[in-house]
């Protein structure tokens, strides 16, 4: 039997686009590891009755499990619990023992709060401290609890309801919690032994993956037992199939397929990414870069990663001609006779980060991020890229990539990484 | 008469968080501009039941407007214009011109496609071209049209509905001629007059600014007629502000309260941003950087804005003790004795890099990123800053942020942005 779970994401500011939603997508990855269907994600704003609408409609749908996020806050404007206490016929409560304990947060990490045991503070620590009669309070992990809602059976039958706090770091700490205590886990018993993998390929197109694909469907009775979808997402193209576990040798069968067609850009089938594939093949060796448009993007990627200190030395942001020469001395001459976006720059440049930052290998990026600086012969999109390894001739290559800056620059930050893993691998 | 709209983005990519969704706050900014009030964002897979349940949805919620997002690719899984066409009771046709126009953008931007008149890719335009009775298409801006559908009136109305593709460069430019459609345009000649403004704090509390309004409401009686939302967004708080046109002098007042009381903490009124306010109080000086725990996340914020390069010289990323000596002259005793992550060597820094880089203005930043690397006196979240300007003392400071790495990482990159400006205006 498949379990379904909605998902409502709270928060006018969310709704209008002030800050960019992380709890939906994250909570539906996590129920999706764990066998739960999400059918829906819905964000709403601080208005009850919108909340109450969707709360109505995942019910209506009949999921088993809703998870909210966000509207826990100790402000006027956050009334997640008491919405969604009153959706459930419920009264709230305040219980004493969590007044307590939020207050002892508050106390340890704001402990020149002037007006903790009365006035506007006690007020916002007694609002989160309401629970509805018959749930669970999860600990906060900032100063908001969580609440689990056992579903009601019978004639007009509530889901389990679970009830985050929004800030994401504070939602993912609590989740732990959520999933353990009785009502969800319950939930969770009920849930499917589904699997998921996940095929990653750089350089094929949508439409010839769709076309082996159909091939394969044609030839094969089985493939209509996965899920499959697909996605093009920073120029990587990646394809999750979920499947009940019984069903391996279909998806085994299905990834022989592929690798018999695109070997060449499929990258990746046990999930690693290219961030991933990049510390592999450099194997102990060092790392730097030197960039034009990516501006910083490139080196911000690759020190993105915990305990990076280890292998990357640095980098340099060559933005203006002049950067180029003193910094990684990229000759002025080189700039002039072959302009600063050109195979020969983009050359030099690796070679001169390496060596001044010492390190074995190095990448560099010069190119037009466009909207303006585009030319007849380089328009906007044109880069270049050197990787310099050490005790080989630096390689250079010359791509177009579409859109606009962002975009642009985006591609251009996963195409470095690319390169930079074939070059390593090369024999 | 408010005007109500619901945004829809489809796609299993979305639901499962494999890609993040730029499609729903991006319409629902676009709709709050134009003064409709977005109730729902709902992201669904790509299994057309659950789009039917979030169109009936939306439809009971009497919404006068719906968007959609995604689904209209030429791969079997894009169901998005035949499901809604379901939903609509309108049959799919074929439209010949269209079917020419899609096939004629791949002969341009694909020349080398070999199955442009028949096979798959045929088979693909063929779906593509397919729209439903009594419906308007809007020009691809990829190879995908949208789709506006008029709405029905009666015992079962159905609002507008306007169809556009995933891809948001496709999306946004698609945008412009959505709302010149005849029946969209319909729709909004009913939006009320709404202003949104925007103040930014750095440095306030939420609790605290939540208190001054709470002051302000029990002064003040017309403050029930502003809709106010906050919130933290990479350490800033913004407080947005919509409200009838006809209640401006409200807000004004709530203005004046506030510059009273954090006058200090909120840098924009006026909706610009620290990255606005950062070029304008360069006034033509040029900027470089030296970073090591943001690991060129300054550089790259910096270089995100179109015509960056006429300010921005460069930067630098010394990730390991040789980078900063070797490439900023920051000398190593310096390191020995205070520690890379000292104010001292965050001086050294930016004026290395002011120098090398020959710039007017230099900011650097050494700190602990985490999740390794904090000790009992430098904690993970510890980071220092230095501001060298031409012609002045440097400024330093010390900071301690809280969070996972990635946080400290965006903190601190704001807060850098800060610390410029700050010592910009300084007289």
């Amino acid at each position: 039997m498949s379990v379904r779970a909605g998902i409502i994401v709270t928060g006018t500011e969310v709704l209008t686009n002030r800050i960019t939603d992380q709890n939906g997508p994250w909570l539906s990855r996590q129920l999706l590891t764990l066998g739960v269907d999400v059918a829906h994600i819905m964000i709403c704003g601080d208005r009850p009755a919108d909340l109450i609408a969707q709360l109505r409609f995942l019910t209506d749908q009949g999921v088993d499990l809703i998870v909210t996020s966000g509207g826990l806050g100790p402000t006027a404007d956050d009334l997640t619990v008491a919405t969604i206490a009153e959706f459930c016929h419920r009264e709230l409560l305040l219980d004493p023992e969590l007044e307590e304990h939020i207050a002892g947060i508050i106390r340890r990490y704001r402990p020149r709060t002037p007006d903790l045991d009365a006035g506007p503070t006690r007020t916002g620590i007694r609002k989160q401290a309401q629970i509805p009669t018959g749930a669970t309070a999860l600990p906060p992990t900032g100063t908001a609890p969580g609440v689990v809602i056992p579903p009601v059976a019978g004639d007009r039958p509530i889901p389990t309801i679970v009830i985050l706090p929004g800030p994401p770091g504070e939602l993912q700490q609590m989740w732990r919690s959520a999933i353990a205590s009785p009502a969800v886990a319950d939930v969770l018993t009920r849930a499917e032994d589904l699997q998921q993998e996940t095929v990653r390929a750089y350089g094929l197109h949508e439409a010839q993956l769709a076309e082996t694909l159909r091939r394969a469907e044609a030839e094969n009775a089985g493939l209509d037992r996965l899920e499959i979808t697909t996605c093009l997402r920073h120029g990587e193209l990646d394809m999750v199939t979920r499947f009940d576990s019984r069903d391996v040798d279909i998806y085994r069968h299905l990834l022989q397929i592929l690798t018999e067609h695109h070997g060449h850009q499929i990258f990746s089938t046990d999930g690693s990414t290219i961030d991933d594939q990049l510390v592999d093949a450099l194997d102990g060796r060092s790392i730097a870069t030197a960039e034009s448009c990516t501006g910083g993007l490139v080196a911000a990627r690759l020190t993105d990663r915990p305990g990076s200190s280890a292998y990357v030395t640095g980098g340099v942001v060559s933005y203006s001609n002049a950067a180029k020469s003193d910094l990684i001395d990229v000759p002025s001459e080189l700039i002039a006779s072959h302009g600063a976006v050109s195979e020969q720059v983009a050359a030099a440049m690796a070679e001169g980060a390496r060596h001044r930052l010492q390190v074995d290998v190095a990448v560099s990026t010069t190119g037009i991020a466009g909207p303006g600086g585009g030319t007849e012969s380089k328009p906007v999109g044109t880069v270049c890229f050197g990787v310099a390894v050490e005790g080989r001739p630096t390689y250079t290559v010359t791509r177009h990539f579409p859109g606009d800056r962002e975009r642009v620059r985006d591609l251009t930050t996963t195409a470095a990484l690319h390169l930079v893993v074939a070059q390593l691998r090369r024999k």
